[in-house]
């Protein structure tokens, strides 16, 4: 299984035995996201895109979505069926490149399996290959990170059939996924009413894990402090653990999604749990608000996050994930089903961690939530 | 008109009369491909995704094509329905941030144009921010940048509806073009025949011009070179005129290919017209060879190659092109009509360059080429 996977081992590939795939970049995983603020000053000239809207289309009025949300959705001129699309990109967070291949495109996928569609019809590879890379590293690293990638996309039972491959400073990895449905196949994540809950499928902390686990190899300034809430295997374990979630795809639950009828939902990525939780109540068509009461973390890292004066915003829901779970809004009564659903499908935990009520269309977490450590079993599980 | 647009003023934009776009990255445009033996290397990973292909999907025999080419088509399982898309991305090879910002654009969509596909259902746009700007220069140079890309999307009669921005040490721009069509509406690049002929819609030259430009701009060795063969006002000319042939759209060449009976096309970029032509050659299902007589070369810039000892390739059909023409093979009676209604279409001259003869399936220019020398007007047509 996944859990016993041996550390990546640079000379068992007859690399430098120092050669470290996070050193080809100054930015990991969904840190290297432009922040919010800035991002949407720096849109405003694709205009007055509305969050989500209807068109007229065929004779059917049919959802449309734009920029804003994780995927898009563009009503098509044939018979009631729509183009749902996204692309992510982003650097490595971790020295497996093959694991950092499944993880880009788990990451990817989960905007498409965030709207509820669990088919993608077709994947392109994004690389950007660092120039920095010796011409060994390169014929070493770029095919691992591309089987990793490739390996992920037949799981999720689609097929990479083009991209676009430059030579970056940074080593680059992202894709873009597409699926063309019908309105039943998706789910628009704009229907959330008071009353709902809040569930999450996949545990927080990832860029805690990935940035702990490299100053634990740094043995710097850092990991002297936070050594005294930690010890070393618990930061391998917790690294392993976020390597593991992190390949792991969304897909069961967006399947679940449609069995237990969502009223829609987001993939928490590199603005945090909050700051997706605040871009999914604003999509709203009622008025609400998401209130959080829980924060599953993987084991020890909110420990961490503590210890080092909270610069990660971990508990204050603003540490950036990479291929985070998915945050769903479900009608109460099914709330429950659901996670024992998923345990039950693919053995992995779903937690309860929030409330919908009436409110203005903003989120915010509870002034002292409730921190669930959360372990990954032998099996691989959570 | 275009023809007429002023040199890019830094400090009109109240930014460092210094400041120099194409400083923020190492590469240039189609420069910054990996060299095509690597790339194939690199990608046998992804297996043998075949060139070409055939499905049966829904009762039809329906076309597929994977990597190799510019635009993959993925038979959909709704009525005969197919998936057409591209993606590209690449750094400033010119200074003025609105027309980089067009030329991306144009450069994505000529893919789908290049199999005949006129209607883009939507665009994605990739953006990476240097992380090298100042504040000023990002809150600047980037609106200005996505403002081209959000003119050219809707010359084409498409819009942006999503896309992925990051933090990158050179500045990066680029899209994903996705169009879902019938049969009828797209050309399979595969029918080329024995007798058929060769058109080109746009000069050669772009990356021979932006460079000497730059040179210019330096005062370097290499304009201490070529300054013998060619005069200021002709660079800053050639520069021009490279920026607006980038620019344009290779939609009218696309509309033209199903009026005259095209028999496949590919556009010409980063491999330039040699490798392009190869590309396609290669792609064929009748034994042919594609043999190239003429060179349509933006003026002057067969010129700067020769003084350069050949360092571009120009004439040896190797030198990188950025958003270059439709490279397409009529039957030989359609040829002159399809140039006499691209110039009456839209004004633009095409330029009958090769032929179609039986072979094993390659490309060559012929050892000495003719080479046009290609002025745009004053009113922008060439």
């Amino acid at each position: 299984t996944m859990a016993l996977r041996p550390k990546f081992d640079p000379q068992s590939h007859n690399l430098d035995k120092k050669f470290r795939l996070t050193k080809y970049t100054g930015l990991h995983g969904g840190g290297c996201k432009v922040p919010n603020d800035v991002l949407v000053k720096l849109l405003q000239e694709l205009g007055a895109n509305p969050y989500h809207d209807e068109q007229y289309m065929g004779g059917m009025i049919m959802p449309r979505l734009g920029i804003g949300l994780d995927c898009c959705v563009i009503p098509l001129r044939f018979g009631g069926l729509s183009l749902l699309q996204t692309t992510d990109f982003f650097y490595p967070l971790i020295d497996d490149p093959y694991m950092m291949g499944k993880i880009a495109c788990a990451n990817v996928l989960s905007d498409l399996y965030a709207i509820g569609v669990t088919e993608c019809d077709n994947m392109l590879m994004l690389l950007g290959v660092s120039s920095k890379f010796t011409e060994k590293e390169r014929d070493t690293v770029i095919p691992l990170m591309i089987h990793g990638f490739k390996d992920s996309a037949e799981e999720a039972g689609t097929s990479i059939n083009g991209g676009q491959t430059v030579l970056n400073p940074w080593c680059l990895i992202g894709g873009v996924a597409t699926t063309v449905c019908q309105q039943n196949e998706f789910i628009m994540p704009d229907n959330a009413v008071p009353g709902d809950v809040l569930v999450l499928t996949k545990p927080l902390g990832t860029q805690v894990a990935c940035n702990s686990h490299q100053w634990l190899e740094q043995r710097n300034d850092k990991w002297n402090r936070i050594k005294l809430v930690v010890s070393e295997d618990e930061v391998e374990k917790a690294y392993h653990d976020a390597m593991f979630n992190m390949a792991r795809l969304n897909r069961t639950a967006a399947q679940l999604m449609h069995t237990f009828n969502s009223h829609g939902a987001t993939d928490v990525t590199g603005f945090g749990i909050l700051g997706h939780a605040a871009n999914l109540a604003k999509q709203q068509r009622s008025e609400v608000n998401f209130v959080i009461h829980n924060l599953p973390c993987i084991a020890k890292m909110a420990a961490i996050a503590k210890a080092c004066g909270n610069m990660f915003g971990l508990l204050q829901g603003t540490s950036a994930e990479t291929s985070g779970g998915l945050l769903i809004c479900l009608p109460r009564e099914q709330a429950a089903k659901f996670c024992a659903e998923i345990k039950k499908v693919e053995g992995n935990q779903a937690w309860i961690i929030g409330i919908v009520e009436a409110g203005n269309r903003t989120a915010r977490i509870i002034e002292k939530p409730r921190v669930i450590e959360v372990q990954t079993l032998e099996d691989g599980t959570v």
